[in-house]
């Protein structure tokens, strides 16, 4: 397929990041992450350039989970009976749940859910494949879709009524406290992950009445996007015994007692993509970590009449060298001007760009631009080398990496009052002390329109006061907390 | 998870393989293919083991399309408006369409199908996609759950309500000619798959009456079971114009005017996967090729008393050099006979088994044996290069090739009389020389309870008689064709 299914469109400039939900709607579609235009409300589909990032940065969870987790699959159909189950479960569901109820022209008997998530997909098994202590820890993860009948408004990558792509990972355990090794271990994981892609976060544990349904507590990351409103990009569950009660799951300990499993569940799902456009893309469009980037060099040869040869086979070596090198490397060498080519590249977040006329052939150069600074400078092409450009990808994390915890840092303040804050809220992401009480979090919901997100599990990066002191609203004891806007 | 969720049943013997449908049920949940347990008929859960196999099939699939295709992902919701666009695509779909009628406790306005397919999810986009002559070839593909309500027997890998690896791809091009030259690429590209899992095939031109519902013609390949029932491994249609017509999908030619795209798309499910157990698998469990195997080398230390320790530090000093050399590796020391374990990786078909003993240790040599010969020798510890493991690979891939082609050439007959045919119909596949006409298909059909599979595009490997000949039933000119039953 053309690359260029939004020509039309890529000579008018993005709009500004500062319209967020605008420049957001435009840089999806332009960059061809995702095409909006599927005739159903809140389903999008991948574009070939929006999958490779996808499948880059997926790759690398999937690397980070096969060291201690077995990649696995279960249906997507959940029979009524298995779903309902659980009452909490269903009750945090059943407003959200696809339901399939006919085969062909027939009515089925029993209802089919389409997963919203697959704790009762998996753990009927799960009830199956635990006999032992020596079976556990079982940690299992799948990637598939999952499907969620949203009602609010839709947007691609954050709020789908088709999820392509989330990941869920499902551990079972011997006791509560092993359970809460995993929690913790999978918080690692998720840091990692991020890190990775130079996503800033911060790790919440969500009040009770904001937890998943059917689980003891539930953390969270969160990242900030450029409007200021948090995006939930991630949540581990600790789920304690209760699906082990609801689904039966017990073990044989090794004096010959029988006793329920404990269970973490967590997940992730493309909103990390999501995140990684919107918090490091710029006016121009994308920019990416070097390792996530489906195009890690692109090459364009400045062609002038009659040095068109002899550059060209310049070009050509330079991207037989960094293929070779087992990059992501484009030759650039259509017609367009040279102008049109940075245009376009800039906006797909190209990471590293290399232009070559006549004038470096002759002296054996190059000139380079790093998407994130989008400033050149010329250097020999001999010192062009696989350990140079090991040390661009980091030198290049580490600038976005900066650069987004700045922007981020930014939009989190301290309030003690809620008078200040409410004049902030609309900026940011307000950090206050506060009691968890559910009459308080109905204070802040009504007099400043925004929502307590929970309190911190470190808030060290983020906030230098004590962890614990006056809630700001009540004046109870209570714990740094963070209150904003979310998607 | 436990690998041995069905070990219980590991110390009791496979069924024989001549006792195939049985067989295949048993090997599919005792070597951790499938769990067949799940709540719903023809939905299965994919073991990590078996999870694992697909990886690597799939693996191969990708890097063979990714040559020349884009991968993409689609919405799995299609609306019933789309799907009904084309008559005779839909006739063939709606008695096997899941459908969605409800979200949450919502009546959806327009019914959404569960994809059984991807065309009509597509081909609106594409009619957005494709403006110009050079936006064609288009060749795009996915790897995505497909649904059917499937009111047959259903089987693991086989016959699914949920096909959970449906690689679909679909291509558009400027004309019929440039089409077809696909529908030959495609061919081409599933015999280096099937030659690369060393599974024989059949290619095979459907009669017009069993083409996809749609399609301008259908070539299928077809592999022979072990209870000499065909099983159909993949399908390349040719869609001409017929649905560029329905979704309006034009270009623009070099002269201005705008003219119909004609399509092709071609898929591929796990049943793949099947054909690859089925196929070279004994009454010991799985053969795999050792490129798809996902344990590819497996260490059986064999210890005695005061020497566990020498034994064990050579034992790990093996798994650490194949580890090294990038191999997938077990060193099994667990407390079970070795005896138990040669059966229970047999069954699981770890494609080379190393043994080291005492006696090896003190010689410097291991016990080597290849899961599809069952032959042991010694050999020099230092002998075991990255070199000759290649070779070993290449050696199995023929062998097994060999075996699974002669096996199936068995049940491959020539027959010009339908009394010898109906005697034999029930060992193997009937090659004959048939009209194509539906009269004498249904003649065969009553007569000898089997249906025509289609008209050969190849017959070489399977039969000598010349393409040409009088239709078995009516004398009339027809063409070397094949009768089976088929899955």
């Amino acid at each position: 397929m053309s690359q260029n299914s939004g020509k039309k469109k890529n000579i008018e400039t993005l709009p500004p990041k500062e319209n967020f939900s605008e420049w957001y709607h435009e840089v999806i579609h332009r960059a061809e992450i995702m095409d909006v235009r599927y005739p159903i409300k809140g389903l999008y589909v991948w574009f070939p350039f929006g999958f490779k990032i996808r499948q880059l940065v997926y790759g690398k969870l999937r690397e980070l989970l096969d060291k201690e987790h077995d990649e696995v699959y279960f249906p997507a159909l959940i029979p009524e009976t298995e779903l309902g189950k659980e009452g909490k479960h269903i009750k945090g569901f059943e407003d959200e749940v696809y339901w399939v109820t006919h085969g062909g022209l027939d009515e089925l008997d029993v209802k089919l859910a389409l997963r919203p998530t697959s704790e009762t997909a998996m753990y009927p098994m799960f009830k199956l494949w635990i006999r032992s202590h020596t079976d556990m820890p079982l940690r299992v993860y799948q990637i598939v879709n999952t499907f969620r009948y949203e009602t609010k408004h839709t947007r691609p990558l954050i709020r789908l009524r088709e999820i392509t792509s989330f990941k869920e990972a499902h551990t079972a355990h011997r006791n509560f406290e092993e359970a809460e090794e995993q929690v913790k271990d999978a918080v690692k994981l998720y840091k990692e992950f991020y890190d990775f892609l130079a996503i800033p976060y911060m790790v919440i544990r969500r009040p009770e009445w904001d937890k998943f349904p059917g689980a003891v507590y539930t953390i969270a990351f969160d990242t900030i996007m450029p409007d200021g409103r948090t995006l939930q990009i991630g949540t581990v569950h600790h789920l304690g015994n209760n699906f082990a009660k609801t689904f039966d799951i017990k073990y044989e300990t090794p004096d010959g007692d029988h006793e329920y499993v404990h269970q973490t569940c967590y997940g992730i799902s493309e909103r990390c993509v999501a995140a990684l456009i919107s918090v490091h893309g710029d006016d121009n469009g994308l920019i990416l970590p070097f390792e996530v980037s489906p195009v890690q060099f692109v090459i364009i040869p400045v062609l002038y009449k009659g040095k068109e040869e002899e550059v060209m086979e310049v070009a050509e070596k330079v991207f037989n060298k960094l293929k070779g090198l087992g990059y992501r490397t484009v030759l650039d060498s259509g017609d367009e001007r040279p102008g049109a080519k940075y245009y376009k590249w800039e906006l797909k977040g190209a990471t590293i760009r290399i232009e070559i006329g006549p004038k470096e052939v002759e002296k054996g150069e190059i000139v380079v631009s790093f998407r994130d600074e989008r400033k050149k400078f010329s250097m020999s092409m001999d010192e062009l080398t696989d350990e140079k450009i090991k040390a661009w990808a980091k030198e290049i994390k580490s600038r976005i990496r900066a650069r987004a915890f700045a922007g981020m840092k930014e939009k989190v303040r301290y309030f003690d009052n809620l008078d200040e804050l409410r004049g902030w809220i609309r900026t940011g992401v307000a950090i206050v002390h506060f009691c968890m009480s559910e009459e308080c979090a109905e204070v802040i919901e009504k007099d400043v329109s925004a929502g307590i997100l929970g309190k911190f599990e470190e808030a060290g990066e983020w906030c230098d006061k004590d962890i614990t002191g006056k809630c700001i609203v009540c004046g109870r004891e209570g714990y740094l907390s963070a209150i904003s806007r979310s998607y």
